[in-house]
């Protein structure tokens, strides 16, 4: 439904890499009617935006240079600093702003702000905490961290975007430090979950079988999520319901179970070596959180 | 309110193993108003319960001697086989009816299976999925394996703990493989937020402030356990919306930012181990899930 005559007041944005989340985030901008350029370092990526409306830049040099705000999404800081950091590319960033959703570690964050400060470059780091599939809908969720007004002058643009975007504090590493302590969350969960089911199939259980349970299970961890926190904050782990003794006897027994089977059990003979070390300094009849301070001592 | 003359008709049970979970049994069981004998290996656990109208036996033998049906849950098959094989007890149990609710793993649920069968003890193999502030209520989720009749027979005393009582097949290992494959979901997650919590901590981070997203992301997981599972029985993993090389990245940065910080990351080294090996192995444009097959081909 948009045409260029229609979009001359719109704001305009620029987005570097044309992965799949790349190309959602430029969709979901020329879907909320702003002047989209777009550019990949690999070619033909651009095909589908371009016929929705999109301009086809030739060059990082020449996307940058038309937009106030240039969002990145590249597979990794590696990828975003071989596009940002050409001297033709940084020279043209000098005085506009910096979005960068790409992940990767809070260094790799704080050194690029230091890079954009150097060089006289807005920057704001960023994190997509949903699939491709969610951008443009309520279901996104973006995090961002940096200076405040930053984030409150590029709203306008990432609004379009969809879903919720919070501003976790000015620190410019705090939206990676959450992503990666939430993808630590998930995949470790997904881990578990694989072996679960390599254990299960080895028992002559499905995982359509287990599936209901699995669900079951799983649903008890939202809310333990939001548990005892202040508690973890102040370092007391209480064990009344559950001291970390008896979460040893479950993990030997599922290590157990796994090796009879001859299934690796990597993961849960390090998880148990963390909760044994809990044990071992004398904190058996703590929660098994504990182990907290067992990985990362005050 | 109840009383021994009002219990007369009520079915009797016997309780053997008085930790927490064994009292929460036995409390169930007398707040349904069965006529209810108890027994631990160490004494002074009763009191609460024989002022509530339990019998306290003094022996084991003495306690399986005095109801048709004797539920056991102790602390493992070693402590119950420590109870249920002295001679006294095993000629007590011959004709009787025991529901094991123990923790261990299937193959020690064969093995008294076993033992049963050549004492003429009819034997139900259970796992109680919930904390024992859920019994008796309708939140306590029960699993149990073992002879059809025997479940059948045993409801009637086993409905009195309250919630959900699966059925799970005849095979007796079922219970306790279900309960080691769920176990093994919920305690690799529990790690995996432990490990989150600790690098968040690092980073500034604390648990309070996670908790919201750590509730979000945990959330994505019930229904991710239900998806695509008939394609996992078939051992098709696709990687459309996210691949394996994807995540060997994101479990990089993890780790990367874990370290930077000196903590422990053999959990998700141990994941990144799997995921790496299913890449080695051609599979990197699968999803995640692939690393069933790492862990037990077929």
């Amino acid at each position: 439904m948009s045409s260029s005559t229609e979009n001359h007041d719109q704001p305009t944005v620029t987005v570097l890499g044309l992965g799949p989340m790349g190309r959602a985030l430029a969709g979901a901008f020329l879907e909320a009617g702003l002047r989209v350029t777009v550019w990949n370092r690999t070619a033909g990526r651009d095909r589908e935006l371009v016929e929705r409306g999109a301009t086809a830049a030739r060059t990082a040099e020449e996307a940058a240079a038309a937009s106030g705000l240039t969002v990145v999404c590249v597979v990794n800081y590696d990828a975003a600093d071989a596009i940002l950091r050409r001297p033709a590319v940084t020279d043209t960033l000098k005085g506009r702003t910096v979005v960068n959703l790409t992940a990767d570690t809070p260094g790799r964050a704080r050194d690029t702000a230091t890079w954009a400060a150097d060089h006289g470059i807005s920057y704001l780091d960023g994190a997509i905490m949903t699939p491709a599939t969610t951008i443009g809908t309520p279901d996104a969720v973006f995090l961002y961290s940096g200076p405040e007004h930053l984030h409150h002058d590029s709203r306008p643009v990432l609004d379009a975007l969809g879903g919720a975007h919070t501003h976790l504090g000015t620190e410019i590493g705090r939206a990676a430090a959450y992503d990666i302590a939430l993808l630590d969350i998930f995949w470790t969960a997904m881990a578990g979950y694989a072996h679960a089911l390599a254990v299960a199939r080895a028992e002559g259980i499905t995982a359509q079988e287990l599936a209901p349970f699995a669900k079951g299970i799983a649903a008890i961890l939202p809310p333990l999520f939001e548990l005892d926190v202040e508690d973890i904050d102040n370092g007391n782990y209480t064990g009344d319901l559950n001291p970390i003794t008896s979460t040893v006897s479950t993990m030997a027994h599922i290590i157990h179970t796994s090796e009879e089977h001859a299934i690796d059990a990597s993961l849960m003979r390090a998880a148990e070596g963390l909760a044994r070390r809990a044990v071992g300094r004398g904190h058996g009849t703590d929660g098994f959180l504990r182990v907290i301070e067992i990985m990362n001592p005050r």
